[in-house]
């Protein structure tokens, strides 16, 4: 547990309070007190109860990990769980990492079981510029929350970058493989992950952006409102590759499909060239006494060019069907 | 029908009362009386009736087995009907089980034609922490509800499991068989069901959280949303599933299709290289007179060379396009 | 048109009046004044219009036979038209007779062109049980519509059989024919249908039990409320049918598809197994005067002997790929 | 322009008035003035902006002709604009004509760039029975919207026609061809075309007779209700209609797809009676030395007879895995 | 930076003005000042911050370039973004180009990276015909908003006669390829993308033209009412492209799945003739001492009429299922 505090009268951030100091921080009003629980222990959490009265199940909501995005308005305090992104990401398995959290009159409290990038880099913030404090524990959040969105953006570059990449892979395709049936599937599962994410985030934000909770001051809105407008892109995109991810497997049915008529289209022609030259020679191969072409001088010869005009016969039919020719097959 | 009774100014339960009881316990309003009736008698009905004055549809209701979770108010009490999950479900056969219901202002009644594992684990909780009846019937209720809610974990944990199962042997499918296409069939159905089931009771658990029922005192509220945000993630899954379900048949689909571009691969590499091969063969086995090659020294020896020639060009050609070669084909 | 009317003060149901003793009847607010037109005259439509003054455009709409469910409140009474199952309906032909009706203070008026087995139903307690009259006209409609509602729940167990054996007679399919898809045709088309017209039925419903009608009062509305879980319930089933029968489509398509798989499979089966050996026979059928191993002893019994090794490598191919053996080939 | 007048207190319909004469026809309150522009010239388009006074831009979207339905209300007049039927519209290229028009306290104004059929009936029944107006413009601008709609049922019928025809064509189908599926495509457009336009259509007069329009007074509603009405059943047609369409496709790709069946089937089975013969036939025609069978009495007779017990084989296990036999093949 | 004033009094535009000059012709209200920010560098920025004081958050909405179309009401001013169709837009890759913007009591502002085509027609217009600013600044938003809506009309062409273009490519194609495919995914792309941006744009004028913002007078609602017209139609088609596209595809699709069948027939009819022929040369090859026919004066010429009768069968046979004759095979 760390905790900070900005000291609204002499404009600074000082750091190492223990917790025994806290209700004092936290009595003067002009404070901002942040405190960030990272893999917290039990006696952390004994601290939300005791020190903060939060309600137990919204301790107990924080312990547990499978919640989804969600915000709770309680008499003095709202709680909070938002979703950000996995340092460990990628476009095949996207993950997210669950920050739970508390925003009171003068103090925020995050809540998460492992590292969190937002939180470290708006520490990171506060130290260098702790005016940023100002403007009381909504701009803090605010800060916060801009930061776990902010991380989505190359997520989505990812995405965009990865589906350009299977729709080239589609159309080069050698041949039809379940591996890329297999990518097509993680990709879309990720993305219906995402946009089930960020529908809820984004639920939580128009909220926040509408003066929903009175913790979050009127000048404060356009902040949050510029959260959500990030984060309505988000979803939009999400919303955009799963139509073009399922674009992409109705292009690799298709694709497969085509292969499969070219498959055929050579069968086809070579057993329409191939069978009519074995009937030719298995006629002059057989054995009745009264063959008169056998004993022509230029039966063989014949019999020969006769093969040859078929084999140039079927060529033509086929060409002129579009079978063959004109560069390679796969057009 | 088991009666037990909570006594307020005693702090502890008791059990083991008859009908003629009720009314005298009904009366003080310390009491939090919980009626279960298991299997219930015509006996049992007519008590619901006489004793307790509920609508008489309701308790129709009740006896029949084929309603969907809903939630009604009458005038001093709530009727409620829950589908919990039977114990012998499996995410091939997902089924429920109904728990009919009525709160009122110091009792809980619950009506169930099986065996109910929730409500035994509740009334074990009772006998070993009376306590938890003191804050009244509806939170009684919601230790119920939130029993019922938690058996679906299991649930949609195997679902999760067999639909990995699923796609495992979706991709390494030695043959396109019906029975796998059967179990897809009986996943959708289940999780259809499942879907239908939560999104009513989250309707339910959202009309009880929101205080549309002054039964439900203010600061009972939390709790119910509590089970809500339960019954949302069960929903959501089930959504999720559902997509991955849909997901599956189009990954069988196209593994199906796949196969068959092997197939007919197979069968075209065969026929393009052996057609050939037996037209060559077939035009030497003609009988003209005067065919020059077969009385030359080393016409048998130039014909095998000339068979073996077009067979390795045939090679080359397929090995070119992608057909032949480079590991497994199924890729 | 038969007219009943039950007397409030003596408990008992008259019939045999007519029209003529009409305005007499309903001047009496103490009756209960049910008017039952079956396959009405022009006369008794003018009775409409003469003696109980409806909107012209109602009595045009009763005389239509073309309109969805729908209620419409004018002053002083209810335009009601429901949608009934007809007798001779089946899954592939799901057909529906309409019923138009009329609710006033102390009447019910009931028109429909052909037999309608709920009013007669109705007629047949009436007699039984005038009692059920006692609670006014707003119970008597409801019975009249719970017997509409309750004559399609053998309608939806008839689909349920009927998609069950559908999903049978797929699986089990020797060969594909176009007569199962014209039943999958048929069984969607049905649902479809029964889905809009309950649909719309159960919005009227809705309205009827909110109590937005003056005339249904307060204390009738637990019933008209028990009729609308039932047609919600019939409303959920026939989405529920169409989500089974899309599945069943999609596995008919699977399992033609699985069948495409198999022919060509026995075909390439057939084909990489004749097509070397017949080479084979080809190649020891040329004419050339110099091989020598036509003039060897054992040339013969080794061409054989070739012949199967190449045989029996070939079936270990196609086994290995699990193409053939392992039980009936369509799993 | 054609302006009639009805006059009320003489209960008939006079024409032929002058634009000059309008300011004074519409001075008094007691008539009802109908003015019909069809294909309007420039000085038609003034006499809108100069004696009516309406808002220029209205009469810009009457000189387009690319609007969409839309009602919409200014002080002192509503504008409107529907969709008609086009006379020569079918259900492969469903085609609407567009209406505009003014309804005022004792005026209204309809301009058409074409023939309008509903209009010319209106006006021939207007001269018949002059008595329709006397309920005031609204009412006249009710029988024109009605006739509008009326015009929308036999393009319905010819939709339901040509969809049971094409659905017979689809199953007696004797070769896949792309006319068909044009077909399909063509009704699929007209059939959403269609809704497009009679969702919005279905929505102005809801509002037309929900009472928003003071100018649409109260006794009028029930009469848009019931044009209302009627608009909601070519909707739901509609919708009905694009679900029958694209089952049409489906059974269309099914029965192409049982006939690739079919042809594959008729493929395997000759391919595999006639290799193996082939086979046996190559083997004698082998030119071994040592071949005692070609020197025995019963060689010919016995190869001959082995070739057909196998061809009856290969039949039996065809006509076994019911491949062939039993009737037409397409079932 | 650009500064066009509108002097009401006057009646004329004047340009040309400095920065510095900004404050004072912003005090006399009497003006209309537009200020165009083409590719603005920081400085132009800084105005906005030190001139307008606007929030700094729109100011770095405007400076970035990844927003959707929104608008938002500040104390004083509107902030909003459209988006215009870019000049080199194409229904393959439909791009547009964002507007920010601010609307004053007094000033319009308007903010973009590259030249726009929809500000410079407007400044056109002003500049010939001064009077369209005398309605204020409102109304010259309206003009702006206007030609950007406008200049979607030419793109909407576009698409239909590239869908036209491309049913007919897919209806006459000669062999399936992976062209068409890419184009109809680039097509269904840019048509997405069109729908998502023109559903956005439809939402800000429904809100403009509802008297949401009180800058925008009641009497110029028509005005923006109109361009939401307008807009609404760009959305319809989008709606309606969607669903031609995704028709085309189906068409492809099943255009390839008959060409499919006709592969497979030409290959079954060869194989189907060609076999039993081979098999007839066959059996006369071999060399079974005992086989009288070979002898038979008459056997060559009886063997070949056997053959020239199976081929008559075998042709009859497709003839009457539908697979040979009547024109072209793809009718």
């Amino acid at each position: 547990m760390e905790i900070l505090v900005y000291h609204r009268g002499e404009h600074r951030v000082s750091e190492g309070f223990s917790v025994e100091q806290l209700p004092e921080l936290l009595r003067d009003q002009s404070n901002v007190v942040w405190v960030d629980m990272e893999a917290p222990t039990e006696k952390d959490e004994q601290v939300l109860l005791d020190v903060f009265h939060f309600h137990p199940l919204t301790v107990e909501d924080c312990r547990e990990n499978r919640h989804y995005p969600k915000v709770e308005e309680f008499s003095g305090y709202i709680y909070f769980i938002v979703h950000g992104v996995r340092a460990d990401t990628s476009p095949d398995r996207f993950n997210t990492i669950e920050l739970d959290g508390f925003l009171g009159s003068n103090y925020v409290i995050t809540y998460h079981h492992d590292m969190f990038r937002s939180i470290n880099n708006v520490k990171q913030l506060l130290r260098t510029s702790p005016v940023a404090c100002q403007r009381g524990p909504a701009f803090l959040l605010h800060q916060i929350l801009d930061q776990v969105v902010d991380f989505y953006s190359p997520v989505l570059d990812d995405f965009d970058e990865r589906i350009d990449q299977l729709e080239d892979e589609i159309f080069t395709l050698k041949r039809p493989n379940n591996q890329i049936l297999a990518e097509i599937m993680d990709l879309k599962r990720s993305v219906l992950r995402l946009r089930r994410i960020s529908t809820k985030q984004m639920d939580i934000l128009l909220r926040m952006s509408r003066g929903e909770f009175h913790l979050i001051p009127e000048d404060m809105r356009p902040f949050y409102r510029d959260i959500y407008d990030h984060i309505v892109r988000v979803t939009d995109l999400a919303e955009n590759y799963r139509d073009l991810i399922s674009g992409s497997l109705e292009a690799y049915l298709s694709v497969v499909s085509n292969r499969l008529n070219e498959i055929m289209k050579v069968l086809t022609i070579f057993s329409a060239i191939m069978l009519p030259l074995t009937f030719i020679a298995g006629v002059y191969g057989m054995n009745f006494d009264n063959m008169p072409e056998l004993h022509s001088r230029y039966g063989y010869a014949g019999a020969l060019i006769v093969m040859i005009v078929i084999a140039v016969i079927m060529l033509i039919f086929f060409w002129r069907r579009g079978w063959i020719g004109r560069g390679e097959p796969e057009g």
